[in-house]
C-alpha cells in the first residue's frame, strides 16, 4: 500500500482521461469522483476500478464525450438519458438536477436511462447532502442474485443510497448494494482463506455458510442483513422524521406509551399515468414479473413476488369465507 | 379457525367502532382496513389486534374523532399532523392526499406526524397502486432492535412498503419491518416449540441462532435479509424501470456487456432548507445519533452510524497521502 497526495491522484487520472479525448472539466471531474471515492476508503470503486474504466473507454462501451440529456419532463419529475456515456459524469449531472428541481418543488426526481456503472452510489448522495438535500438514490443491475426460494439468478444486487446531512458537515451515508457481500469483497476472501463473518450465501448442498469459496460455487449469495438492514433502519427514521417534523424512534414510547403512538409516516406517491405513454408500464411490468417468476423453485419452495402470496389467500378467502382466528373473532362479538 | 363472509366481518368491526364514537363513514372505513388485512392472511395485523384497537380507545391512547390534519405546505410535500387519531384514518388520508400532489407534479409526498398505529403498511401501497400510482411508504417505531455491534435496542424496525401495480389487477406489494421475524412471529414459533428457518438473531453467547426463545432472551433480532432482501432488489429494478423508462435487470447485459452498462437510476431529492424552521433539522439529527451512538458497543466491535467509517478515513487520507493499491497506482500511471 503507497500513500499519494489527493491532487496527485487526480492530477494523474485527469491526464489519462484528456488522452482518450476527455474534455479537460470533464475528465478533471470524473477525476475526482475516482480520487475521493479511493479517499473514503473505497478503492474499489476508486482507483483499483480505474483502468477497467478505462479499458471501457478504450473498447468503445463507455463514450467519454456524451452527455445525459433530459428527454422528458414531467412536473418535478424527469427522464434522462445517459446516452451510455461516463457513468460518474452522467450521474452526477442527473443528481444536480434533482437538487434543481427539489429547490423548486421540495421533492426533485430525475430518473436516468441507458446509463453506464455510477462507482459508488454514496458519491450521489454526497452530493446532494452537501447541497443540503435528503437523497435517496439507487441504480439496477443486471441479475446477480437468485430471488429467495431459487437458485438461479434473477434479481440485481440494485446498489442503495440513502444520505442525511449531519451537523458537523458529515453525512449519514447508507450506499450498499443488496448482497450481503459484493463478488469481489467474497473473491478477496476466498483468495486469502478467510470466512464470511456471517452466512454470505448457501452452499451448493442449499445450507447456510460463511465459506466464500462454497458461495462461489453454488452461485447463491445472500441478500442483505445484519449492518445493512440495521443502516436502513436507522435511515428511515431519519427521513420520516425530518420529513414530518414528528418524533423519532428514540422518542416514541419515551412516556411509556406503546409501540407505534405518537410514530412518523412518509406516502410517496408517483403518478404512473404522468409518464405512460400507453400501456408501456402494463408490458415493463409484466416482463419483469415474467423473468423473476421462471427462477426454478428449489425443492418444497416456490418463487412468489411480494404480494403475490396475499393476493392468493385474498380470493380464496372472499370466496370461502375469511379464515378468522376463532378466539378473537369471538372477542370482537362481544366488545 | 372459523370462517366469516367479508360483509359480516366488516359489519361486527363497524358495530363495535360506533358504540365507541366513530362516525358511521369512519367505523366504516376502519373496519374494512382491518377486515381486508385479515381477508389478505395478515390477521395479525387485522382481527386479531382489533380488540387491541379497541382498549386503545377505551384507555384514551387513540382518540376516535381526532382528524389529521395538513400544517405545512412545501410545493409537492405537505406536512400532515395526525393529532393521535385512528392510525388507519389518518394513514388513509395522508395517501389520498399523496397521490393528489401526485396528480399535480408527479410526485407527491404527505409526511405524516404524531400518528398512531397505521396497522399493515401494505394497506395504504394497495391504495396508492389502485390509483395507478407507484408508492413508498413506511412508518418509524420505538426502538426494537440492537444497531449492528452492539446489544442494547436503539433503531426502530420500521416498516417499509413498496407498490407496483400488476398488469393483472394484482400489486407487487413490498410490506416489511426490518426485523427478520416479528416479535409476533417469535413468540408464535417459542409457544410451538419450532426454530427460525433461517437465523434470527443472536442468543446470549452473541452466536446466530435460530432458536426463538434464545433471541427473546438476547433481545437481539436480526435486520433484514433472505425473502426480505430479494423482495426490496426486485422493487428497487421495478421502480428504476419504470420511472426512467430504461432497462430492467433481466434486460441489462442481455448483449453479452458488463454488469450496470446500461442500467437505470434514481436520482431523489428534498430540500431541506424548504422545511426546516432554522436549526431544527441540525438538532433532530444530532439527537438520534447521539442515541444510536450511545448503544455500548460489543467486545470488539463499534456502533457507527452509516457514513462515519468512510468519513473517519477520508480525514486520514487527506492528512497523511491516500492508501492507494500499489498495483493499481502503477497501472494507472502507465497508462
Amino acid at each position: 500500500m503507497d500513500r499519494v497526495p489527493y491532487a496527485e491522484l487526480v492530477a494523474e487520472c485527469s491526464r489519462v482521461l484528456e488522452a482518450r479525448g476527455f474534455a479537460p472539466q470533464r475528465a478533471r471531474l470524473a477525476a475526482r469522483v475516482f480520487a475521493d471515492n479511493t479517499c473514503d476508503g473505497v478503492p474499489s470503486h476508486g482507483l483499483n476500478r480505474f483502468p477497467g474504466f478505462v479499458r471501457d473507454i478504450d473498447s468503445g462501451r463507455v463514450d467519454p464525450s456524451a452527455e445525459a440529456e433530459c428527454v422528458g419532463s414531467f412536473g418535478t419529475l424527469e427522464q434522462w438519458d445517459a446516452h451510455r456515456g461516463p457513468g460518474v459524469l452522467t450521474a452526477t449531472a442527473a443528481m444536480t438536477r434533482a437538487v434543481e428541481l427539489a429547490r423548486e418543488s421540495t421533492i426533485g426526481c430525475v430518473a436516468l436511462r441507458n446509463a453506464n456503472h455510477w462507482m459508488r452510489a454514496a458519491t450521489y448522495g454526497l452530493q446532494a447532502a452537501a447541497a443540503g438535500c435528503l437523497a435517496v438514490c439507487w441504480t439496477n443491475t443486471t441479475r446477480l442474485m437468485p430471488p429467495h426460494g431459487s437458485a438461479e439468478k434473477r434479481i440485481g444486487n440494485n446498489p442503495l443510497c440513502m444520505a442525511v446531512p449531519v451537523p458537523d458537515g458529515d453525512t449519514v451515508l447508507l450506499d450498499m448494494a443488496l448482497s450481503q457481500f459484493s463478488g469481489g469483497r467474497t473473491d478477496l476472501l476466498r483468495r486469502s482463506g478467510d470466512s464470511f463473518p456471517v452466512p454470505g450465501g448457501y452452499d451448493e448442498e442449499g445450507r447456510l455458510s460463511t465459506d466464500p469459496g462454497a458461495v462461489r460455487r453454488s452461485g447463491r449469495p445472500l441478500p442483505i442483513g445484519h449492518w445493512k438492514g440495521s443502516g436502513l433502519a436507522l435511515c428511515l427514521d431519519l427521513l420520516a422524521t425530518l420529513l414530518s417534523g414528528g418524533l423519532a424512534t428514540w422518542q416514541i414510547a419515551l412516556d411509556g406509551a406503546a409501540i407505534g403512538v405518537g410514530c412518523a409516516q412518509v406516502f410517496l406517491a408517483f403518478d404512473l399515468a404522468a409518464i405512460d405513454d400507453g400501456d408501456s408500464a402494463a408490458e415493463i411490468v409484466a416482463a419483469v414479473l415474467a423473468d423473476f417468476g421462471s427462477a426454478t423453485p428449489l425443492e418444497g419452495e416456490r418463487v412468489t413476488y411480494p404480494g403475490q402470496r396475499s393476493a392468493e389467500t385474498r380470493r380464496l378467502n372472499m370466496a370461502e369465507g375469511i379464515a378468522v382466528d376463532a378466539e378473537f373473532w369471538a372477542e370482537t362479538r362481544r366488545l
